[in-house]
């Protein structure tokens, strides 16, 4: 098997899992958040930076791979890994949530997805096989097996189609994945905000049977309890012994109260987003770096940080670097944005570790709460 | 006083200096090439990849920091080394340069240039004394004269008229500059294109006396062959013990051109600018890594080279990232580009302290024009 997960424990307080996570290209302590490097580069940032930041593992989107460069030359260039200078772990998604979100420009079929490119309009098709096939090429540590993710709201009919769906594309995609054992496979958890189609949906992909489970169709618009009340319904039903990986999610807040309910990877695109938007994020709430407020302000974005940019620059330095279209400002930003999400994991895996995650939580929730 | 300058040796084979500038923030061996940060940053870069790449100082803009976001911020925030955190030595020009290049948003009288900011269409006023209280307020080690850079082509008179201002300015700036212990104000030699006009400056410009001085009005879309034919005319006038600064240039057949003729420092938003547009400067010319023959192309941008783009990323993902709009792709032929440069000027070093200037410039010239 290409990866192999160890649960640690669980916190005595709550539902928190401490993890190590073994992958062909080193290990993985969890709960982790994962820097999101959409077009084989996590924006603004050198892979020195990511290191420097203690990133274990990044992410990176099959669907944009694909269109551009292409998949056949990051395999000519010996793979992702390769192609962007990062040996440490990395996971690619399996395009269908991009193609799924074109909206006007797809057609599901049972065969799979066709679409248009957003850059040039070009015809192509996705299936099942073919995600599985451009995974391959790009080499990641961990692949996602192609699934719909249901929009919400969905009708409950909608919901449980597009869920059989999925389900034949998982049995579709593990036949396809030969190389067990330099990719590890993870099948996809969908079911919309139906707790019986999650459960129906964790049985039946767990039958088929995979080395890890993620969560899909979740932190797609739905208020905040509505999404912890599924993953409290679902994530009990997973096998213990394997990781699970809610997809797309999140904010600092989100990332707590996910670990609390037995999650152990996350990833989204929200820190370096909103760094280019000159806003930053931190133990105390947002700091809107671009505002007025920062400009004769001479402290780090956060006191005591350790990031790059909290040792070495001011709000004052970096509002004017935002002000004045310079590119350092994000890249500051950025770093200590994923800075502080690596931070934050790393507290709570002690906190999980001692038997306090409760808590942590609270406290930290508190914190953030009070500074938004 | 605040520098001091070390005449090593002169090659046997050229005009070419080998120096030794000491300034508050360091020792910078010469002659030496100095990156661009206008905005208070080199633009995609961080100070670390700054001293990665070995450059010795780097140059900032008045014109720029007096608009946004003010001297009076910079100063507050400890002056500019604090402020942008470089803590080797800095140079910033007069502002001078900025606003004669206004235009129609200019007026110049005898006791400076009123000007409109081109970023909001406020009303300003820089004289001598202000581009001095502006600079003393940065803390540049090493601080420019308020000069006018007369355009080219330009008749006679007008740079007679010009020329003779500019004296005028330049006393002018040496009694507003009083703390000449932590800041060196460097004279500037104009003259347009008229050898005899060049000489009259560096006669009234050294009888004022400064601690080095810089060639202004050149680089100014006269043909090269001019401009080496100006500077054979003008660098010999120059005192021998005082650092001689070519301003705004250059490309690397122009440094080395100039080095040969008796320059000690260079200056140029060249490289960085060119990367921005996709180009990379390389011993053998220029490569437009933007090209579609380099999308298959899995070597470095420069084989051989030991910076860290070269070192570690190939054209093909270098190249995608342009294609991709991601802004690593700028940094890294950013990073590339200024370490050619520093490296070159390394190579120049060596062979002026071997004799060989002549021989040394005669390859890298004729390398640089094979490959162009």
């Amino acid at each position: 098997m290409a990866i192999d997960f160890t649960l640690l424990k669980t916190c005595r307080q709550t539902g928190a899992r401490l993890g190590r996570l073994t992958t062909p290209h080193g290990v993985i302590d969890t709960p982790v958040f994962m820097p999101v490097g959409t077009q084989a580069t996590v924006k603004t940032l050198t892979p020195a930076h990511l290191e420097e930041i203690e990133a274990q593992i990044i992410l990176s989107n099959t669907y944009h791979l694909y269109l551009r460069p292409g998949h056949d030359l990051i395999r000519r260039a010996g793979g992702l890994h390769n192609f962007m200078h990062w040996d440490k772990p990395i996971l690619t998604d399996s395009g269908g949530f991009q193609v799924f979100s074109l909206n006007d420009l797809r057609k599901i079929r049972e065969e799979g997805v066709e679409f248009r490119s957003h850059i040039d309009g070009s015809l192509h098709f996705l299936s099942p096989e073919k995600a599985i096939e451009v995974q391959n090429a790009l080499g990641a540590d961990i692949i996602m097996a192609f699934d719909e993710c249901a929009p919400y709201p969905a009708e409950r009919r909608y919901v449980e189609d597009s869920l059989a769906r999925t389900i034949r594309w998982a049995e579709r995609c593990k036949k396809a994945h030969r190389d067990t054992e330099r990719q590890a496979l993870f099948g996809i958890i969908q079911g919309g905000m139906f707790n019986d189609l999650r459960a129906r949906s964790v049985e039946a992909t767990v039958e088929i049977g995979f080395p890890g489970y993620s969560l899909g169709g979740l932190s797609v618009g739905e208020p905040k309890p509505l999404m912890y009340e599924v993953l409290e319904s679902t994530a009990p039903l997973l096998p213990k012994d394997k990781p699970r990986y809610l997809m797309g999610v999140g904010s600092p807040d989100c990332l707590v109260e996910g670990a609390l309910r037995g999650i152990d990877m996350f990833d989204c695109v929200l820190p370096t987003r909103i760094a280019r938007n000159g806003t930053a994020l931190t133990s105390f709430g947002k700091v809107v770096v671009r505002n007025a407020s920062c400009a004769e302000d001479f402290s780090p974005i956060e006191p005591g940080c350790d990031c790059y940019a909290c040792r070495n620059f001011s709000r004052a330095y970096i509002r004017h670097l935002i002000k004045a279209d310079e590119i350092l400002g994000l890249t500051l930003i950025s770093i200590h944005n994923l800075r502080y999400l690596v931070r934050l994991m790393r507290d709570l895996r002690l906190a999980i570790a001692e038997d306090r995650s409760g808590d942590f939580a609270r406290a930290a929730l508190a914190k953030l709460q009070a500074g938004e």
